[in-house]
């Protein structure tokens, strides 16, 4: 655990909750010793009442999921850069810039961790892969509207986030430069093959 | 929880503590209730003391990445088909067998959770990968003896491992038929373009 201490319990807003919740989860998420994310934990690091978190959000997991898709949407505006390629790139970059940072290697890892197998924690990742592909499903929306012909979403899937994800949830950094032309160039079939990397 | 009682603790070799404990890591991880998967709850579980757990393993992350290595050298030995297109289809396919299996996506899953950033988490998930990566330097290598040119391992990360595994860990169905020659394929320059999948 780091030497800060939890924050004194004075009444909060709504919003001042959600912020000290969330913030809450990242320090924990942080934390080198690998400190426990339960709900208990998270409360007493945030200054509030753990019952007020389960009224929330009912979960960890979904807490999870919030703090995550708060955080990969305010890092991943989706930009309009005229061309399909342009669009993808520019996704994959902020993803890139995400996992290079530990916060976001910490956040993808912690979709990953709603596990079990709950139902709930199943409904919660394909919330949030339809959140992340929701983004991929505008950008290949606007493609097709110029008349250009974007690849399916699964091949998105499997070339684009899977690499990004896999590499955020393992701690495997991606090579230094150009990773995200790279991806997007295999995606599109412009250099698929061997020797390209 | 299921039904089933925990073993009584009678004494046992240290082959039948392994087996017990790796067996109660495979039923908590399938109870779909989401049951905790803590060490005494492994413990009891196996109906040994947790004490031989601590002592044997060291940690839960160091568990877990024991179960699940010992769990796919099992379920995905070598196979030598004569040429690296064969032998990386080979190898998918036993992928996809496994993550189709509600106990092979857990297992997947259940690296992923070796986190929080501890450097001991760190380095079980870095140890999970050189032993995956290893069996592919070996396919890998065969292929260079008979003069084949094999995509460097990253790309094979990017490109195989990683649609693989982000499935399993996101609980996301590969497509039905064709799923590891379309991986394959893709990775080898043959099909990465749009209107493929």
């Amino acid at each position: 655990m780091t030497q800060k201490q939890p924050a004194p319990r004075i009444r909060k807003s709504p919003e001042q909750v959600r912020s000290a919740v969330h913030q809450a989860v990242i320090d924990l998420l942080s934390d080198p010793e690998g400190a426990d994310l339960t709900i208990p934990a998270i409360a007493q690091r945030a200054g509030v009442n753990h019952t007020s978190i389960y009224r929330r959000w009912g979960s960890r997991e979904a807490l999870l999921a919030d703090v995550v898709t708060t955080r990969l949407e305010r890092d991943s505006p989706l930009a309009d850069t005229g061309t399909l390629r342009g669009d993808l790139i520019a996704w994959a970059e902020a993803g890139v810039a995400s996992i290079r940072t530990p916060e976001g290697r910490l956040l993808v890892r912690a979709v990953a961790l709603s596990m079990p197998a709950s139902a709930q924690a199943q409904a919660e990742r394909a919330q949030h892969f339809q959140r992340r592909m929701h983004s991929i499903e505008q950008i290949r929306e606007r493609a097709a509207a110029r008349g250009e012909n974007p690849p399916p979403l699964e091949q998105i899937l499997d070339q684009l986030l899977a690499p990004l994800y896999i590499r955020a949830i393992f701690g495997i950094d991606p090579p230094a430069t150009g990773y995200p032309e790279l991806l997007v160039d295999r995606l599109l079939g412009g250099a698929g093959g061997p020797g390209t990397a």
